[in-house]
């Protein structure tokens, strides 16, 4: 297709991918892990592009993480061959599941309950399968999984490991190193997450069962994580873009943040201070993220079209096309005159949540031209 | 396409569309219009989908209002031949709006500055071509617009109606109607409503200029309106479905709101009273509209699968692709066992955002069974 050169003749809203920052954020990624001996499963829930989990992963077959079947099935559809569906399984799809891997594509499913065990064991016999399941430990509270001193754990894990379901390891995701700021808070839920899952594989294996995999996962802990013993497989995905609450932990700077949504300045409340834009939560997304955090980003941090932030300016409010660009609260900074039809950049608090926004990436060049149009993919 | 006669077949996260909810909210908002001389151009960014909007709108041709140019070449493209781009427009858009009123679809734009107007005025002259212009009015200081009595209000109408612009009309949102709870205060925003654009129109024809169209519009003051003197025209679009914002402001009942999200137990946290689901923010979207309400309702509240409100159970956090059903705080409601595969629907607290995160809506007809599956779009 023909493609705008220039960014002033994209329409906007639209997704910016600036691959360079991309690239190296991969390559930081790589670099960091080569330290340990695992392997790097990387989650494509972030970028859900065939192009760009090509960059993340080891080799086009993978290995991956995805969050959903769909995008299990459009990876695998493009020769992804190793995957792991990181969301508890439910009985109604393991049909899909099973599809999946008569295709030749090794999907992998996670569960915690005797109940969803007992349910793939009998669904594998009956289809004349067998699928391979991670039993899903609770590392810090945040959302599914068994701790790993529950009695049930080896309880579920006999069960994982009969009739048409092969027990391949235990994984957990360190949601609450989102909550951590600064390296060695992170290094410390790092280590939270490493000892939770090393300890439920080590109560598995001490009942006789199979444990081969241990899987730890998120971009905060597999940034920082200073050790990785017993561990067998790392996961991560918001790293491929960082954005601005992986900025606020520390995890990341804000030159880091490789995609911004360029919006054109569309009027002004200028008694208010007020400068008015293209982008509002339809582009933005309604995240929040960095409300939490010392300091808050509003909607977006607002960048020039150079991508240089423009300091203390934010959106402070959104509606659905609409965004309003101000001075963040108390930081006292003067207006800026901005005219109608100034581009502008703001990046997100959340990759995942803006992206998903989009239906393709504009992809930057190292000379701030748009080189190419790369699809995402969104729905279930 | 073959469509599943049961909700049980049908993948989740998936939207639902409760075809005779959906028609039940149209014909109350017609019915209560049909009291006052206006027309009316439904707001058709909630609904996205040409199947829907001809159900709100007057006739397949229209009128109708739209907040992307992509939203009007689709509607365009299905026939509807009178459009309202409500986001005020910026020059770098005018060629766009010049093709789709080449195709013969009357797109009228609107703005609220001497630059623009100027742009406007100039571009329309260079093409050959005279654009359709309305002034946005600042009703209630929440977005854009001009004060009816801002000095610039004439000067702007002026420029507006010269070359190759042709000033039609005013225009205002009272988007501040979505923070005033109950319907003594609603009627009085759209009191405000109209009191401001007819003002606004009044100062334009002391000008000696036309001003034919006076157009307001939400749904709030929609449906409360009990005056429109003055007003030839009424916007709203999120009345097709209702959401918990609305119900929360006394705008509908919950049992008014036609979308709820179809999502699957996965697991459960029973120490803490959690129940896991397959639905995340991915589905429900971010949007935490009634946390700003006197009941608020998380990302959600649950039903059963037939749609009947379990009391006092919300979505209280979401991951991307996790929901985590709880009491709401303080409600002291006991825990319910929902056995994993269960069936729930979640009702949204924002009908536009959520419904923007999915690329179908299933129709369910009266008897509950899936009917139909009708397309919606998204992006720009």
């Amino acid at each position: 297709m023909t493609l705008p050169a220039s960014l002033d003749l994209l329409g906007t809203p639209a997704l910016l991918l600036d691959e360079g920052r991309m690239d190296r954020n991969i390559a930081d990624m790589r670099r960091r892990l080569a330290r340990f001996d695992i392997t790097f499963r990387p989650h494509l829930k972030t970028c859900k592009s065939v192009e760009i989990a090509r960059r993340m992963m080891d080799s086009p077959a993978g290995p991956a993480t995805v969050s959903t079947l769909r995008e299990a099935e459009i990876f695998a559809a493009a020769g992804v061959a190793d995957i792991l569906y990181a969301v508890g399984i439910v009985p109604a799809k393991l049909d899909q599941v099973a599809a999946l891997r008569r295709t030749g594509c090794d999907l992998k499913i996670i569960l915690d309950s005797i109940e969803q065990a007992d349910a793939v064991a009998e669904r594998g016999t009956a289809l004349g399968m067998t699928f391979p399941v991670l039993i899903e430990i609770d590392s810090d509270g945040h959302r599914a999984g068994l701790l790993p001193a529950d009695p049930r754990l080896v309880e579920v894990a006999r069960r994982a490991n009969t009739g048409g379901s092969e027990l391949i390891g235990v994984m957990t995701h360190a949601g609450g190193s989102y909550d951590v700021p600064g390296v060695d808070a992170i290094t410390a839920a790092a280590e939270r997450e490493r000892a939770a899952v090393v300890a439920a594989a080590s109560a598995i294996r001490d009942a006789g069962l199979p444990c081969p995999v241990v899987s730890v996962g998120s971009t905060p802990t597999a940034r920082f994580a200073s050790d990785l013993t017993g561990v067998t497989e790392v996961r991560a995905g918001v790293f491929v873009f960082h954005d601005l609450v992986m900025a606020g932990l520390g995890v990341c700077a804000v030159d880091d943040i490789a995609i911004s949504v360029l919006t054109r300045v569309i009027g002004h409340q200028r008694e208010k201070g007020w400068t008015v834009v293209d982008a509002g939560w339809m582009a933005m997304s309604r995240d929040r993220g960095t409300a939490r955090q010392p300091t808050d980003q509003g909607y977006g941090l607002v960048c020039d079209v150079a991508g240089q932030p423009i300091p203390d300016l934010v959106m402070i409010a959104a509606n659905q096309e609409h965004g309003i660009i101000a001075a963040r609260d108390g930081s006292g900074a003067k207006p800026v005159d901005l005219p109608v039809g100034t581009l502008l950049r703001i990046l997100p608090n959340h990759a995942c949540a803006t992206a998903a926004q989009f239906g393709a990436y504009e992809i930057m060049g190292n000379e701030g031209a748009v080189t190419d149009r790369w699809l995402r993919f969104g729905g279930w």
